[in-house]
C-alpha cells in the first residue's frame, strides 16, 4: 500500500512514518516548519521512503505529491496549541491546509483518510468521560476550532465524493520526537533552572496522556476494524494525570531535590486550556483495542525519551 | 445601537435590516454577489443607514467599515447551497469570510455578535426533533461544514477575547426577498413551463419552513433574553412541509391545472441535501418565543410574496 503521511516528519507523523515503512511505500510530505529532518534521516536510504518537504497551502505541489498513493494519514497541524496571539495560524495550516489534503485527494481519486484530529473539538465539555458523539462542540482555543472545521470538511467531502475517513480525536500525546507540551515545557524550564519550576495554572490540571507508539497502534486497529463511511474515535486512555503529578515525575527522573513549584494559579494553563480532560474510549474498546500503557505509564515512559535527547 | 450587517443586502441580512432601521443606526456591508441593492433601497436616503459594496474577503475594508459599531449581525453566506462543483466557495465565503469578520470585531473592540448558523451543521442527525446539544455533528454539505467551522471559530474568539455570541440554528428561511431555495425554484420553472414540474428527489423530502419575519423577530428575541457567552439556539418551527405540498401549494396558488410532477427520485434533492430535518425548538420555547406562523403558513405566505415580484 502506498500511504502518504501530511507532518510526516513531525511529532506523531514521523512515528507513524516509522510504523508504516515496515511494509507500505511512505511519501512523508512536511514544510519542517515544526517537524525535524533528524525525525525521519534514517528511513531517507530506505527505496520505499519518500520525503518531500513543502508546505499543505502549496496545493499544486500537494496535488502532484499526491499522486497515485493509496491513502492519506493527515497529521500535519500547527501544535504549538497555546499561542493566541497570531489568531489565523490554524485557520490556515489546519482548515485551509486540511481543506487542500482533502481536495487533493479528490482530484487524484483517493478515497481513504486517517485524520489527528483532537479532543480539543470537545472544548469544556460538560459530560465527562465524554463520548464521541457529545455535543454541542465549542472549542475553546483556535486549534479546537480547526479540528472542528476540519472534521466537517471531511464530513463533506465523504458524503459528496464517496470517501471513507477515520477521525481520531486524541488525548494529550506524549513520547518519542515530543516537540511542545507540558513535558517538553518542564524539562527545558528544568534544565535552565533546576532550583524552581514554574507551573502555569494550578497544578490540578488533569488530562490522559497517551504514548504516542499506542497512539500509531491505535489509529492503525481503528482503520482496519471499522468501515463506516465516517468512523469517529477518541483516542486515549481510562487514567488522568494532573500537571503536578508530572513535574514530580520530571524531577524524580531527572534526580532533582528541593525543585520549588511557582504557579500563576489559574485553573487552567493558558487560555483556550480545557483543565479537565477525561475521554469515554468504550468505542475503540468495543473493536479490540486499548492502549497498552496507562496515562502515568504513558507520561513516565515520555519523560525518559525526551531526557534522552 | 450601531448595528452593523454583514450580507445586508442580501435575503434574510435585507429583512434584518428593515426590522434594525427602526430605532437603530445601521451598517449593512454586502458584495452583491448573491444579495440585490433593490432590497436595501428604500433606505438608502436615511440618514442612520449605511450601504457599503464590498467583500467580507477585503480583510482591510472590513476592518475599516466595522469601526465604532456595537455588534456584528453576520449574516453574509453563500445561498446557493447545493452547487458542489466547486469545492471551496464556503470555505472562503463561509469560513474564512467568517474568521475576518470576527478578527475585525476584535481589533475593533466589539464584543457582541448574533450568527445566521444552520441545521446544516447537524448532518443526517439520527434523533430528531434534533436538540442543540446533538452530536456527532457531521454535515454533509459543504455549506454545513462551514456553519460548522464558523461556529467553532466564534466559539474559540469569544473564549479567547471575552466576546459573546449569539448562535441561531436556521431552519428553511422562506418569504420576501428570498433568491434560493424551493420556493424560488418551483416559480421559476413553472414560469417556464405551466405543464410540467422537475422535482428534485422523491419529493418526500420533509422539513421545517420558517417565515423571515419569523426568523429576524426570533434572533432579536434570542439575543435580548439570553446572556451566556455563547448562547446557540434552533431556530424553527415545530411542523415540517414536504416537497410536494410545497409544489402543490405553488400550483395552486399561481391558479394552473393539471401540472405533471416529474421526480428525479433520489430521496434527497441533490447530493448534501439532508431530506428529513426536524429541530427541536424547545430552547426558544423556554425563553418565551415561538413563531407565528406553522410551516405550512410559512411557505404559503412565501408564495404569496415570491410570486409579487
Amino acid at each position: 500500500m502506498k500511504c502518504f503521511v501530511t507532518g510526516g516528519a513531525g511529532f506523531i507523523g514521523s512515528n507513524l512514518v516509522d510504523y508504516l515503512v515496515k511494509g507500505n511505500k511512505v511519501t512523508a510530505y512536511d514544510n519542517l516548519s515544526l517537524g525535524r529532518k533528524e525525525f525521519i534521516s534514517h528511513h531517507l536510504k530506505n527505496k520505499d521512503f519518500s520525503f518531500i518537504e513543502a508546505d499543505l497551502l502549496d496545493f499544486e505541489k500537494l496535488k502532484q505529491s499526491m499522486k497515485s498513493h493509496d491513502v492519506v494519514f493527515h497529521m500535519a497541524a500547527n501544535s504549538d496549541i497555546s499561542n493566541n496571539s497570531v489568531t489565523d495560524i490554524d485557520l490556515k495550516n489546519g482548515t485551509i491546509a486540511t481543506y487542500n489534503v482533502l481536495e487533493s485527494m479528490r482530484l487524484n481519486n483517493i478515497k481513504h483518510m486517517i485524520f489527528a484530529s483532537s479532543s480539543a473539538v470537545y472544548g469544556e465539555a460538560k459530560v465527562k468521560p465524554t463520548l464521541e458523539n457529545y455535543g454541542p462542540l465549542f472549542p475553546i482555543s483556535f486549534y479546537g476550532a480547526s479540528k472542528l472545521a476540519a472534521e466537517g470538511l471531511i464530513s463533506s467531502f465523504c458524503h459528496n465524493f464517496s470517501m471513507k475517513a477515520w477521525i481520531f480525536r486524541f488525548a494529550n500525546i506524549v513520547g518519542k520526537n515530543g516537540t511542545h507540551g507540558v513535558i517538553v515545557d518542564f524539562i527545558k524550564k528544568l534544565k535552565e533552572n533546576d532550583k524552581k519550576l514554574l507551573i502555569l495554572g494550578n497544578g490540578k490540571q488533569a488530562k490522559p496522556y497517551l504514548h504516542v507508539n499506542d497512539c500509531v497502534e491505535g489509529m492503525i486497529h481503528g482503520w482496519k476494524n471499522s468501515n463506516d463511511k465516517i468512523n469517529c474515535f477518541n483516542l486515549g486512555c481510562k487514567d488522568v494525570t494532573t500537571v503536578n503529578e508530572i513535574a514530580n515525575m520530571i524531577v524524580d527522573a531527572i534526580g532533582l531535590k528541593n525543585v520549588k513549584f511557582e504557579y500563576t494559579g489559574e485553573e487552567c494553563g493558558w487560555i483556550g486550556d480545557v483543565p479537565q480532560v477525561n475521554l469515554d474510549i468504550s468505542r475503540m474498546s468495543k473493536i479490540g483495542w486499548k492502549a497498552k500503557l496507562s496515562s502515568n505509564q504513558a507520561v513516565r515512559k515520555s519523560v525518559k525519551e525526551l531526557l534522552k535527547k
